[in-house]
């Protein structure tokens, strides 16, 4: 499935809160998994990194290579250059580092490109030539594959798919743009949604979900009272879903894919979030009845996608 | 530059008004032209891109094949699938209809495709891997170059770049969609733009631009007020730029190319249209202190740019 070098790869998932690391075959098992907070700049990040690596390696002396996964823009060359709100660091040489500290293949991509890779090489899209894997988390991360690979762009930060502006009155986005899609239709948008709904008093079962704690409202507490029939939350997440639908319409006429996955622990409920987002999409979609419509699905692989595809895609490179 | 073949070939622009014709060599230089008004369904299209073919092949006999270029969504086998607001017709086998009739290779694209085809080949995008040919005229059209190579989707209809929203209290789009990017940065929109601006008062410049018919004012009219220096209009042109700039921006953010190339007769002054555009995409592109920024350049090729990239297509699908 992966070529000759069958294995193992270590991936790495370094994010704003803890850098997981685990052991995965070249069928995307994972054998083995270590995670440790993730500090702030660069050199502490890369001495835990290290040490992940090599506890990892003690216990599987066979591994071949390394794939990391991080937020952030990240060149061809593996340097880490921008990373808009989650880490602290810039212009990190991150694969050449650490290919010299492990002697072995190393490769680096942004934390969303890595686990559309791995739904494209065994999850959702398998298979598919032209697709797309959209991370609904924190932010919006999103890995477009065209013509069976992964799209990076000239310099590698292609696929920045959560920012571009769907409203120009809307919320202010984390990168500092009004209206941009991730700041109406990420996982942290809907926490906000739900927390300005309690506060103009229209969502009594919303801020019950929160034990009335208005502050402390998340997506998962509007997800909680809509799983009740609560029609507060379930108008909500309706509204929610035609955000998250306006942008997938907006990349679906762009990239005409066949499949579009969608990823993040929030949104990964088929009955809540998946099929009304479905539903707006297709309502919008350009050419509706004179075109195959792309498939809106449920991403497979779950809060593991990043170490796998990290992974896989190290395991691809040695071939 | 374009292999064996060495032409010449015939590039076709089916338009909504007009089928424009020409016998272009594998330099892109067009040696002979014919036009004739277009006509409402296939079987009178198809009648009229034939006789335009026989004459320009009775004046050039050794044309080896002909590309066409066409409004619409177009399959990868050459059919036009669906045309939102140009031709009268759907599902026309175009390109095996030609082929049989002209016992000639035919190739098929959209018509924003062909024109991107030759920007990127002979034009303002030549020698880059990834980049975008934007067209601002009674639509938006885009030809996106991913790698060397145009973007065409699953099933061909990659590029609609014209339709995502980007304000959902905008007007209302060709397509029945509010606020797309079409409805708030084609060169129609600018028209729109200057007679809202003249029935609320505000605009006594563009009025008199357009000789005082309020009904007549186009987007020309609003750049001709601009260019004598008339407020006004030279505020309305920095809200379209500003307008044009919002889409280049999502489209940079998702594509990472090196250079933007708008096309389009209206926007073709640099000092009016393209350097307002390419400050307003400067202030807004992410990361723009971390990564490099496109350039934002005029196409080159003008309203020939149809006819040269169809022709020179067919040519390389022959090789």
């Amino acid at each position: 499935m992966t070529g000759a070098a069958s294995g193992p790869a270590i991936g790495i998932d370094i994010g704003g809160t803890k850098i997981l690391g685990a052991v995965i075959d070249s069928h995307g098992t994972v054998l083995e998994e270590h995670r440790v907070p993730s500090p702030g700049g660069w050199n502490e990040i890369r001495a835990s990194v290290t040490e992940v690596v090599a506890q990892l390696r003690q216990r599987f002396p066979s591994v071949v290579a390394v794939g990391v996964g991080a937020a952030g823009m990240v060149t061809m060359e593996g340097t880490i250059q921008y990373s808009p709100n989650v880490l602290g660091f810039r212009s990190a040489p991150v694969r050449s580092e650490l290919e010299s500290a492990f002697g072995l293949t190393v490769t680096v991509d942004n934390d969303a490109n890595v686990a559309a890779y791995a739904e494209h090489r065994l999850g959702a899209a398998r298979g598919a030539t032209d697709a797309m894997v959209i991370t609904l988390g924190t932010g919006i991360g999103g890995g477009i594959i065209v013509g069976g690979k992964m799209l990076r762009g000239a310099h590698g930060f292609a696929g920045e798919v959560g920012h571009f502006q769907i409203d120009p009155d809307g919320p202010m986005c984390a990168c500092g743009e009004r209206g941009h899609w991730e700041a109406l239709a990420s996982g942290s948008a809907l926490g906000r949604m739900g927390r300005a709904a309690v506060a103009s008093g229209d969502a009594p079962n919303i801020l019950a979900a929160a034990d009335g704690n208005p502050d402390a409202i998340e997506g998962r507490h509007v997800s909680k009272a809509a799983r009740a029939g609560a029609p507060d939350a379930l108008t909500l997440i309706d509204h929610f879903c035609e955000n998250v639908a306006t942008g997938l319409v907006a990349l679906a006429n762009i990239f005409d894919p066949t499949v579009i996955a969608i990823a993040g622990g929030l949104v990964n409920d088929k009955e809540l979030f998946i099929e009304p987002i479905r539903v707006h999409f297709v309502g919008h979609i350009e050419g509706a009845d004179y075109r195959p419509i792309p498939a809106v699905v449920a991403a497979e692989l779950g809060e593991n996608a990043g170490v796998i595809g990290a992974a896989i895609m190290a395991l691809d490179a040695c071939n």
